[in-house]
């Protein structure tokens, strides 16, 4: 049996008391931006239920142009008004370069991406990135509340990145 | 008190019981790429736990560059093999257009996005090609367990898109 099968074997029970549908606007109006990393249950971390908020996440939980987009259609379409940016100790993203990534994917497969691979080397200074990508978009109408935060993978704890 | 600030309180309890740190590498190999949409949690949709699949989300769980820039990193580095894909019913993409987003948006503060905004009109259509966009990726090396679904926020059960 593969993961994929096992993991919809525990949908199964899960639909078995599930109450729905809620509404589709966040009850909170909240959007939050993660990493991807398998450690960080952003439902448990920030005791959300479900319906409450919007969760963007990606490797390294950096703003690129999808992100972007997402909190686009958060703000314009669904009246989120809050931003909470979550990177995490122990990221994976601090372990290697864009360079000697993307030089590594052509050397496997002969094609470069085209793309950034968003690594970084400090955290804290990724955080700030990432709220400056978000306060310096067109696009997205309701900046006063983007905060940034780490979480800290040894003790569950968000630490604010000032 | 803002939302984020009472997130925050729920987060310091939430630290109280943690146990961690927990190793690096998703445990079942897993990556999912799901929808924002505040309805689906998705550790709980399927029964994960912390430490077990990289969850990689936004507006429509669509695959965009981000998504293989994730998914690149996900398997090159951190060793996952089996991708799930999550669209849901009464999903916000399909209730308008880019064409018609980007309008607004042009109206509203003058610049169009450069980027598209993924609205579609179908969810099985939108999980095929999801599908499609990472079997054509010549970045992302293990293809063949990338499976798709649609979430039914009525039932709280995954269907699978053939």
């Amino acid at each position: 049996m593969s993961v994929t099968d096992e993991l919809l074997a525990n949908n199964a029970r899960y639909a078995e008391s599930f109450q729905g549908p809620l509404p589709l606007p966040p009850a909170k109006q909240v959007a939050v931006v993660a990493c991807m990393d398998a450690r960080i249950n952003v439902y448990g971390v920030l005791g959300l239920n479900e319906g409450e908020a919007h969760v963007i996440r990606n490797a390294g939980g950096v703003v690129t142009e999808d992100e972007i987009r997402s909190l686009a259609i958060s703000q314009r379409l669904l009246g989120t008004k809050e931003i909470i940016l979550i990177h995490h100790t122990d990221c994976g993203m601090l372990t290697f370069t864009d360079d000697g990534f993307k030089q590594s994917i052509l050397e496997d497969v002969g094609v470069k991406p085209s793309w950034a691979a968003e690594a970084f080397p400090d955290l804290d200074d990724d955080v700030r990135q990432s709220v400056a990508r978000i306060k310096n978009s067109p696009f997205i109408p309701v900046k006063d509340s983007v905060r940034g935060f780490v979480f800290d993978v040894a003790t569950g704890k968000l630490n604010e990145v000032g």
